[in-house]
């Protein structure tokens, strides 16, 4: 069955059909692709096509069309498309009525309705997903708001911190991926239905009680724009990606700190895979897997911008590439968040080997301090203390052993009391202002304000 | 001039320092860099870092040091980053005081402090430019809201609607971009001023006081994060990638409009450009340009993204890539938007070459709604009207002109009043429902109530 | 069955589980994998590990579990890998001696060979798609050889061209296609098999010896290497990209041709579609198709170039997604190129739209080149040439009805002998410099001797 | 001075002229600019168009123009493009005649001759500098062939291999990079002159002699394709990506390595960068910029390739945007090659860290290997070989202190000789099947015979 051909001399090849299938993928679809074909139902019974038995027939007929798309197992379907496979069921189930369901309306219309619903629920259940690895980030960080660490820039140590904070460093960012999201979803929530294929819709049907009824908040304003754009599937794509990016960072952390050399956690065995060759290993592997997933995400999202880009107005069939980029973002985000959070929720914290990385040289910023508050320019005390940790690698000597004589040799303001510089929780306790290491408890507060 | 060294025995080689330079891209920021500047200055002063006269002395060297950068010609800087170039030229200006500046800050949340700054108001500027193109797309789709022009799906000619209407559906999805630009300008405003380089300040900065002074409308929460993510910066690219997506299917209509087999409009000679080789040309320069941009917006974007992917969290050096792509991202968008509003400003529309290309086929639907109107399921009745458009073809008869007789032998339901189908306007009309091109007056209406 | 396990105490929790299992899209290289097993158990029996006996029951075992998994339907698999599995149901057929077979072996050499193996017939494949492309191409351009057409830049008339010499140009850039898609099929002809997880083989198997069994190339040289660079799978996307965007260059003129407007083709019933709302359309869905796959070509690419970017050197799971954007590339360019095929050779060439579409602004080059024969440097002759059709433009004259007073006002260089000037065959085989539309005889030999 | 307008009644606007300006990147092209125009004059000469005198002074003159060109400092240019730049100062330099120069020719193939040839000779360059690199890196493998070190893969201790042969992996991929780029100058190195704007020629001009004379080794066979296409950028920029990515890899490696937790090389002062807050910190800033500089590579071959999706054929404005992304992607590996070899030239290798990371577990493949030469199959051997290690992990025993009673617990295969399993040198000694570990010396020498 096509949903067309009456002007045509030939069905299309083989080769063409094959392309041009989509109901392996949007059949995905169903529960949205009935939803909407109710409402507009209606929309055709308050416009007088249908009258109120036909109707109820109708929406009977969609609801067993419904229920058999919906089995378990799914039922084979080798249509064009799950439009074409609904018209066709509905009328082995209903006859004839059911070749007036199209009335009005289009496939254009139809399906950026439902996957605009379908996108809607997505990115809700993403952002739960997502609320709950942000709820294990803030439990974990929680629990080591203590705990000390060396914090790194360009993966060497800088100075310290508490583990909590770096854990919280994710949190704050996995929050605006939430907002994103949310955007997005809201963004798609707006009705193209009663566009028809381009050109709007003759019967006077009423778009907003469509809208209403499916739950989406707006009505495009456009017919060519209403089945034409996809820029709502673009910033969904753009949010997963900018999440994914995220997520990535998350998990080379991770990598980095259940290595041996760092130490600094170790991943529960029901987070960690083994090798077959090598049996002593444990592996990240859930990390490194969501790590590379972000080239998918941001691959997908490639992939629907370049569709868009170039293309005349309005609906063209390049357009159907829509769907598979963000079924795939979606389901790749489904599957990766709670592997971040399991993974998070379980592993050890080993304050010991954090403790153990904790170096002199972290408190270096802390030793030019010191010498501001001995009145020095910071970019004099920057200097000296460069050259105190210089000479220290150069005699092998630590730096806290250092006498106060050897030290007045690199500056005259050292004075005895340069002892108390050498303590990691003094430093972390100075960083009291907003947002530093010293201030943890009260982002923890501001963290939980927003779960 | 180095902010660092005490601890090495070897200036970086030139090859490091070619590199790593910034100061070429970076030194844009130059207005934001003192403005940020001095707003810390402020804040260590309020720390008793700096007493009242020092921060006199520091504010008034810091607004002749921005002077002298925002000088025309610009003078040469051989630095490495702008941050640098400031610090000396400070230097030159106040002497040691200078020196002082730096206390509890990092080139890490300054930079980032003042990028942010660099883009809300970047946003905004784009916001403008593109409200001016959003202008003259409904002041022509208001002149021409009673053109009659085919609507095309595939390029093919599908039905008949009204030019304004096509004109409209770029205005609304222009309209979306202008929301997720202003999104991601929000994002930008920040502040990260205070997280030092990874582990906030140890001076009691107010750092609500330096956000509220740069106009930024939050402070960062967490000191690791507020120096290491660059999110707003990939929304913000995003965001203009979309809107190069929307602007280069723009520019696809207005070539093929241009172009000698459509010759729906005539882009004004300043719009136009001509050939070395080809006398006669009158190219559409402008509008494959916009669309070439397009590429160019992706590829801003994919690049930053790659660059984030699988990055430790907090700081790192591949970092400093996030400026060039923005950069770039904005002087395109800058420049594309005026040529996309000058062009559609000043075409000639040709009502005559639209009219000429409305041909019967694009009645067709109406043609089936006819039969609709007389009891046929829709789907028969498309079944039908299909067959009659064939036979045409075959005939080479025109669709009006096939008496009902012949009509009849397709399907018992035509009659006498089937002439009536034949009528553009009164198609058009007919599509009155919301969104649809009969009711292009509302949506002016509410096209400007977005203005 | 897990590969690993002696040292957990807990297995993989679900959510890992789905996340890493890559059976349902690895399974494909089902045959791979055991020609692959294959020659390893004949390597292991060279190097004493494997007794007559053995290898013979195990090579039995390995043809039994190939004919199982190549069954039709294929059977369920609920394994983690297609390796996992294999050694599963070897062990089904042939007991503890299956558990021989890993011997000095990693899932990470073995898999990288069977993808290699795969790529390079699936290159080859692909070439054969794109030959028969290639062959319709260049025979459709053998027929309309002589038929007249205007050649577009700018998608404005330029200079007339043949219709034969506008398809050859697509012959070409898929021509150099073909070139890069061997080039990354050589690429991907490399074993690695022997590199065992990294650190290669300590059984002395014969790595040539199993590379000429399999009918690779070469041997890789380095473990690290051999298992961790991803590079020739790049460049096949890349290869694919590429190829997907002149197919979509392609497709851009069908669509283009096949319009109302153009009418210069029109495609095949078979190689058209129709619409579920308006009866009379004939659309080129195959084309569109065709043109919006290029943008899932450059996803995929980007995807694993995104895998690969920062990652540690040798293997990590990232590293897994490099078989899904493979397969997809291959599957896609194996649907598009028969529908590229089908559509160039049956669609019908319309010499009476082409001529129609032939204007004297066409010719306006050939005029200025008149002037340069009568003595006017090139760049005065345009200039007047411009001029010339400007005037007619403005007072809608035909240029060859300007008498040769009103030609010599422009310039006194004009004669009678002017009026040759307006032929647009002879522009064309002025045009006979080798690559011209004049001298697409030897270009048509040339492109013969290609195939 | 514009080289077109006889037709047009009003200049460019602004906005367009600063839209569509080229001269500030396309400058960079101004001695090919010459050569290409010295060789199209002699073959105008050869077609009769200029007599001797006329070819002297106008070689003389283009030489003159060359000279100006390649000033220091470089002349201002405002001209709309090199091409319209070289035209005014040419007629500057030998008036009227300098108005034949463009006779037969177009920007389309003049700009598209002078691009391949730069292409052609910038990979050159770069395979230059990426030899200079696989020389450092061979170098340091050399030295450190027989130097142990633990092996890696997922960022886990694996099995033990020598440093060289971590180095070497690096060594290998980028040979093939090597082979990439040459293809792509291959690929650049044909010649579109001749082809005019898109119908070739109509002047007897020899394009062989012209392309011989440039030194491009083939002349282009379709005038459409050989202006319109882009592909051999494309390739280009795939190549640069590729190698970006390895390069981003390399880099990873180096910053693991120097980071305080490995320690396993200490990069040189001058190939190092410190801190303006942190006066301690070492940081491996040209690594971390190398390796997200990929993120650009990438990102300009998306442009580019966006750019190409769904382009009519021929030549369309849209591709002036082919130059800026090669060139990026040239600067921004002229900048990142030297760096990484000065890098990994001047890095301190620590014996004694490396040696220090080897841990027993990077044995358990040899205690399973042992097994099996006990005549356990391998995959019984790798579950019992991970019991001992969980087993020994859990009494924090170390393996090698276990009796062999103990051992015999967990199979009776043990002996006596089970001692000399822990052997890390012996365990790469015996992985000298060809890739391997133990193989480095022939290794080491089919390297060297690349180079």
């Amino acid at each position: 069955m096509k949903l067309w051909g009456g002007r045509f001399s030939a069905p299309p090849a083989d080769a063409l059909d094959r392309l041009g299938k989509s109901v392996h993928f949007d059949r995905r679809l169903h529960a949205e692709e009935i939803r909407v074909n109710k409402a507009y139902a209606r929309a055709l019974a308050g416009a007088g096509v249908l009258d109120a038995g036909e109707l109820e027939r109708m929406l009977a007929g969609l609801d067993r069309v419904g229920a058999l798309l919906g089995a378990d197992p799914p039922p084979p379907l080798d249509d064009e498309d799950i439009h074409t496979a609904v018209e066709r069921l509905l009328f082995d189930e209903i006859g004839e009525l059911a070749r007036k369901l199209p009335t009005g309306r289009s496939r254009n219309d139809l399906s950026q309705t439902e996957f605009r619903l379908y996108l809607t629920s997505a990115t809700a259940s993403l952002v739960e997903a997502l609320d709950r690895l942000r709820t294990a980030l803030l439990a974990r960080a929680d629990e080591s708001a203590d705990v000390l660490v060396p914090g790194y820039t360009h993966l060497q140590r800088a100075q310290p911190v508490v583990f909590g904070h770096l854990l919280l460093s994710h949190f704050w960012a996995l929050t605006r991926d939430r907002e994103r999201l949310e955007a997005a979803g809201r963004r798609a929530s707006a009705s193209p239905m009663g566009a028809g294929a381009l050109a709007g819709n003759p019967y006077p049907v009423d778009r907003e009680a469509i809208a209403g009824e499916l739950g989406l908040a707006e009505v495009l304003d456009n017919s060519v724009d209403a089945v034409g754009t996809r820029d709502y599937a673009m910033e969904f794509l753009a949010a997963g990606a900018i999440l994914g990016v995220h997520l990535s960072r998350l998990a080379e952390d991770l990598v980095l700190w259940s290595s041996a050399e760092f130490g600094f956690v170790r991943l529960g065995d029901a987070w960690s895979t083994g090798s077959s060759l090598m049996p002593q290993k444990r592996n990240p592997d859930g990390c490194e897997l969501i790590r590379g997933k972000a080239g998918r995400l941001i691959g997908n999202l490639v992939a629907l911008l370049t569709v868009g880009k170039g293309l005349a107005s309005g609906y063209q069939r390049d357009l159907q590439e829509d769907k598979e980029p963000c079924f795939d973002t979606l389901d790749t985000l489904r599957l990766a968040l709670p592997v971040a959070e399991g993974t998070i929720g379980t592993m050890e914290v080993s304050e010991e080997r954090m403790r153990a990385a904790l170096s002199w040289d972290l408190l270096a910023t802390d030793l030019a301090e010191y010498l501001v508050a001995k009145g020095l320019p910071f970019r004099d005390a920057h200097r000296v203390a460069g050259e105190v940790f210089a000479y220290c690698e150069r005699k092998s000597v630590e730096p806290p052993d250092l006498d106060p004589g050897t030290l007045r040799g690199f500056s005259p303001a050292f004075d005895e009391d340069v002892k108390a510089v050498w303590d990691y929780r003094a430093s972390v306790a100075r960083r009291s202002v907003r947002g530093g290491p010293g201030d943890i408890r009260s982002q923890l507060e501001a963290a939980k304000r927003t779960l």
